[in-house]
């Protein structure tokens, strides 16, 4: 355990800032093929190309009636077009009239427009005053009414970008071009372990003394799933030289993100050090976070490693903070979806030191965030919580008054 | 189809607020136990008691010494107190040794205070300078340094609030409790069925002319997961008179909530305020709303309907404004999560009409919110935006410059 305790002293802390554009690894969770009806948040590996132009035709955007436009120049209420109507589109159907000079054919939104018309009339514009002719009191020009057969999307264009998760839209979108599959990133497989000689599974019924039951785990995959990845439990380690270093073994062959929540002891966090130093090369060791000092990064043959602090509170709010947007760019996404987000006014200061990023909980009432305090070991100031604020690197503190962002917990 | 007309000039249009606070359906859906690592974004039926207090013993917040504190008032650097170091505590154990006055033990973070103890000095103002004996140089107070036993939730104590989604942190907090499975609402099945003539399965890989797939399904399903609900996909039915009658009538029997996305033309729209009139009551038809007008909401005995505009990009604006809330409302929660959202300022000036909501789509980039215009048609517009922006009902427009929200699409 003396590279252990060689590491601590050996690596500096740095920023979260630091951290996010320093420790970038280059891995990208593997690509596979999904149908569309399983590709909602899943990110394109590359750009998806529409296979024909969308609408495909030139389509009616209005009601009314399809004619050739120059026969309703100068149209107007006193002094109308009179057109012979020629017979009526059907929805989803070829026409089966064409549209001469002087004539026009009764159009629905979506139809196909005939053959010789260029326009289409809006009934609001028209009147059927005589059977077999329309009154048009309003003039349009060619392409009025109408979307070309490539406007929406010309065949060979891109419906989606590759690195941006895809949303209900761009669902919608792909299924009109009669995409079906999409290759996407796969999500990327996060391996959890505990350590820690308290720490027993969340199931276990009767504690023993001094026992808690695993709370990282659980909430660290509600945060992996909501960032798009496969949580995978890896089990609890207890403190025993060379456990961990085993442990971290067996899962490095088959994980994306390995995140590793130290037992709250210092023993354990030595213990933590000493068997990442084992496996990988420790990236930093400390982060100018509050909470959350004890932060560990490293690379363990490219796949990176997170060693979260022990107390729960502070391994969830770095896990947000480092964690979530390393979890997107493993899954080919550089740039994480916006976060939900309310806006109100701080209830107090809230003090902070520069250079260090402060991560407070607060709850929302009124448009007025009131930040929680109380030890932060305990789990039920999280859940408690309507959100976070985050107190900038730069900043040293937030006065009362101050208009925030309260980041809501999802 | 008499019927459909008459509903039509019979219901005058209401404003998006005027159905947000009118059009309430009292049903929730049905109550179910799910597994913790399930209970993700589901809303508890009822608050959810801690069967035990939290940590459950006097709980070390810091690495140090556990102490009498009456044995260090007074000390100092200058003048440190003496104490006898009688043991250490391990962790997940039980303490075997007490502290007697003069007396301390090693506590690591998290380990159980000793019979004896009333605080934990920590270890920074601490030195082991003879063996046997350790320095104290800071005074602490009673109860210093620890939680008490029931300091994060007592027992009987609510872990979580009925009604509000469950996050990340509720779970972590429910499993320290021993908390192992959850009743919460099921997800709200959701029917999702399309009409009109021209509408073919969006697996369709050769369109016949005036032919389109189905956009507005897939991306409605996607919405429906994102706001927790179960898409149940009904088909598309054509526009004969009675289909949608009987298809609405099969499909009640097991909604919590309809969807019924209109066939474009105005014959498909009046089928569809036909078909909606002989199954349920029609709370309106016509919403002030843009794009969304022609929407239509039903009371179908107990069950909602939501009769969405034909074209795709209006029925999701308008799913995202009207179905979103109703759908957490019928899970149980009133009050649903907060948006993504990014700050922005307005590119351009945007106009609106007092008494409608405006749901305009933007791109973002460099702070600047750049509205997409184009025919309301055009799908590729909604997968292009990085979210939209809201007109509030009584504004006449906003001004370039303006700072407004955009909400990112999920």
């Amino acid at each position: 355990m003396s590279e252990a305790t060689g590491s601590r002293e050996f690596f500096t802390a740095r920023t979260v800032s630091e951290a996010l554009a320093g420790f970038r690894p280059a891995r990208r969770s593997a690509v596979e093929r999904v149908p569309l009806a399983a590709a909602l948040h899943r990110v394109p590996a590359a750009a998806v190309a529409s296979p024909s132009p969308l609408p495909g035709f030139v389509r009616s955007t209005v009601d009314g009636y399809a004619v050739r436009a120059a026969d309703t120049y100068g149209a107007s209420e006193g002094l109308p077009s009179y057109l012979d109507l020629r017979g009526a589109v059907r929805m989803g159907a070829a026409p089966d009239v064409t549209v001469t000079p002087g004539a026009c054919v009764a159009m629905p939104t979506g139809g196909v427009l005939p053959e010789g018309a260029d326009a289409v009339v809006m009934v609001e514009y028209t009147a059927a005053t005589m059977p077999g002719t329309i009154e048009i009191t309003r003039p349009v020009a060619p392409g009025g009414g109408v979307v070309r057969a490539d406007e929406d999307v010309a065949a060979g264009a891109a419906l989606v970008p590759a690195g941006r998760p895809l949303r209900a839209p761009d669902l919608g979108l792909l299924a009109a071009a009669g995409v079906t599959d999409v290759a996407v990133h796969a999500r990327p497989r996060v391996a959890i372990i505990s350590t820690g000689d308290e720490v027993v599974p969340s199931s276990t019924v009767d504690l023993g003394p001094g026992q808690v039951r695993d709370a990282t785990a659980p909430a660290l995959a509600a945060l992996v799933l909501d960032a798009g990845g496969d949580p995978v439990q890896a089990g609890i380690v207890d403190d025993e030289p060379g456990a961990l270093t085993d442990r971290l073994s067996e899962v490095l062959a088959d994980a994306d993100l390995v995140v590793v929540s130290a037992g709250s002891s210092v023993g354990a966090r030595d213990e933590t050090a000493g068997a990442v130093a084992a496996v990988g090369e420790i990236w930093c060791h400390g982060l100018a976070i509050k909470p959350g000092k004890p932060t560990l990064l490293a690379d363990c043959g490219g796949v990176p490693l997170i060693g979260l602090p022990g107390n729960p509170l502070s391994a969830l709010v770095v896990f947000g903070q480092i964690g979530v947007p390393l979890l997107w760019r493993l899954s080919g996404c550089d740039t994480p979806p916006p976060l939900p987000v309310t806006r109100a006014r701080l209830s107090r200061d809230l003090a902070s030191a520069a250079g260090r990023l402060d991560v407070i909980q607060v709850t929302l009432a009124d448009g007025v965030a009131e930040p929680l305090f109380g030890p932060s070991a305990l789990l039920s100031v999280l859940a408690r919580a309507d959100g976070y604020v985050v107190i900038p690197e730069p900043a040293t503190g937030l006065p009362a008054g101050t208009e925030v962002d309260v980041i809501g917990h999802r």
